[in-house]
């Protein structure tokens, strides 16, 4: 998609911080092929909207890098970024990434760049430009194009509309939790922190199939819910009790807290066939609940009992 | 451009960070009227190409807090990501501003989101997107996007075409010398490095008017004029006796490797009408060279006598 032109040498001149392009460069080989310039150049499908996003990961505020690898940083970081454009059902056509770096960090690098690397290649994208300083904190800030012909947005969803979610949920703030308590988490919850997956494949397979809104779950699944009735204009009904939680979490509210799920909360209008999208993507597909019209306001259930709001995830500040 | 919708409520929940975005959006107003899904949609004009940039200004790195207003650190931020565009003769569709704030800092988030605000209406121009964290240090992560229908690249330079710079040199130079020594900068100098300008309409009339190549001059004129010829496979031949110097600075070597100018080095097939320019801008267009072929290699003359390549500013690490 990007014009790569015929750069006849690299333009990049002395110094430190063109020492860090080059490292960059020689990690990401072709997935870096068209940065060069003062800005990357590329072309939107005629008919396609663009839609653009930003995202960042801080140290101490987003991850600790006693939790995770520099590559599971950098995969994180990246991954997290390309999850906004999941979420509006958008192909990507590329992603920049600013990269702050502490000079006794340096050794870092090639791991970092080899994570953003790893989640280009899961999402079938590449790298348009980037920049990185010397700073007193690890941050990657990750911007993200993509187009589609009709963007998911988060307020489309009518009274009646079906609620799906894709995944299992509670990984991610079990292993935070774990963490927190200073052991270590399952194997499973700290693979969910450390190594999600952008829905980005599924969530055009679900516009394709008539959704109606979207949403990824980075605030935990009911703040996420919350926004998405707030944004449509709607009220919501939703059965906890049919949250799909992953093994070993130890209750569904917790499931529902747990933020930086990365998997997407859905509206549709009509019912999803749930069996050909867990065949398709070998994911789940659950429907957890129904728009209701505004006055009604936001239930949460179990069962029959209603219950308060799962507290959302406010990052590492809880 | 931006596909504005209808959100009916703002989809922000409680949380500090919610806080922070809400009293971001009351210092943008209209200029972030785009802001609230996942991801901002946007549509490029048909037959247009996409520039993309990012580029990041961190605190002790890029400015000292002692030396800016908060006001005049997210103006300049912002100012010098759009003039990654400008160099590409493009014409802004918006920007993306990641911030990272440490709490303590936390009451200018006001006066920086007024800066942030002064450089979009400078460039005539909107938010789309955003995120803000708390982090351990001030940092700006600008993106902006633009569209041209024959952006101008650095690649474009052939033997013999001309080099003009726009602008008068050293200014943001001075002033960092000035800080530097612990003394105060002349406010001339103060002010090019505070107050700096994307010469975005300056670009599109060069242009309209058949430049080869462009860069903006972010590293100093000399590693600037460097990286254009090495993008373009060619050698240069610059007068620097031919440079514009701002009244003040004490030599043209210093002016030559003064770093953060933003403004233009531009190259021209033919000869350009350097009176128009200057009565259209108000601003000096000063032809300082040509391009020559790549064995010639890259000369710094100053009249007769050659001279070395003054050294390139390496951001605030010199």
């Amino acid at each position: 998609m990007t014009d790569r032109g015929t750069p006849r040498h690299l333009p990049l001149g002395p110094g430190q911080e063109f020492d860090a392009i080059r490292e960059l460069l020689a990690h990401w080989g072709n997935r870096a092929a068209g940065i060069g310039d003062d800005a990357a150049i590329l072309h939107v499908p005629r008919g396609d909207a663009l839609v653009v996003s930003v995202d960042t990961a801080i140290d101490e505020q987003h991850f600790r890098r006693d939790w995770l690898t520099a590559r599971e940083i950098g995969y994180r970081a990246v991954t997290a970024a390309l999850s906004d454009i999941a979420a509006m059902a958008a192909r990507p056509l590329g992603t920049l990434v600013a990269l702050a770096l502490p000079n006794e960090q340096r050794t870092s690098l090639g791991d970092l760049a080899d994570g953003v690397g790893d989640a280009l290649d899961a999402a079938e994208t590449g790298i348009l430009g980037g920049n990185v300083s010397s700073g007193g904190q690890l941050s990657l800030t990750t911007t993200v194009l993509g187009t589609a012909f009709a963007p998911l947005r988060r307020d489309g969803l009518c009274p009646g509309d079906l609620l799906y979610v894709t995944g299992r949920l509670g990984g991610p703030g079990a292993a935070v939790a774990a963490w927190q308590r200073g052991s270590e988490p399952q194997p499973e919850h700290r693979v969910r922190f450390a190594h999600p997956t952008a829905r980005l494949r599924p969530a055009r397979w679900l516009a394709d199939r008539g959704a109606t809104a979207a949403i990824d779950i980075s605030d935990g699944f009911a703040a996420d819910a919350e926004h998405l009735a707030l944004a449509s204009g709607v009220g919501i009904d939703v059965d906890l009790a049919l949250l799909p939680v992953l093994a070993g979490v130890a209750d569904v509210l917790e499931a529902a807290a747990s933020g930086e799920e990365y998997e997407l909360l859905v509206g549709a209008r009509v019912g999803l066939d749930t069996a050909d999208f867990e065949r398709t993507f070998d994911l789940p597909l659950t429907a957890v609940g129904r728009a209701t019209v505004l006055d009604d306001g936001i239930l949460f259930r179990r069962g029959n009992e209603r219950v308060a709001k799962p507290s959302g995830y406010d990052h590492l500040s809880r």
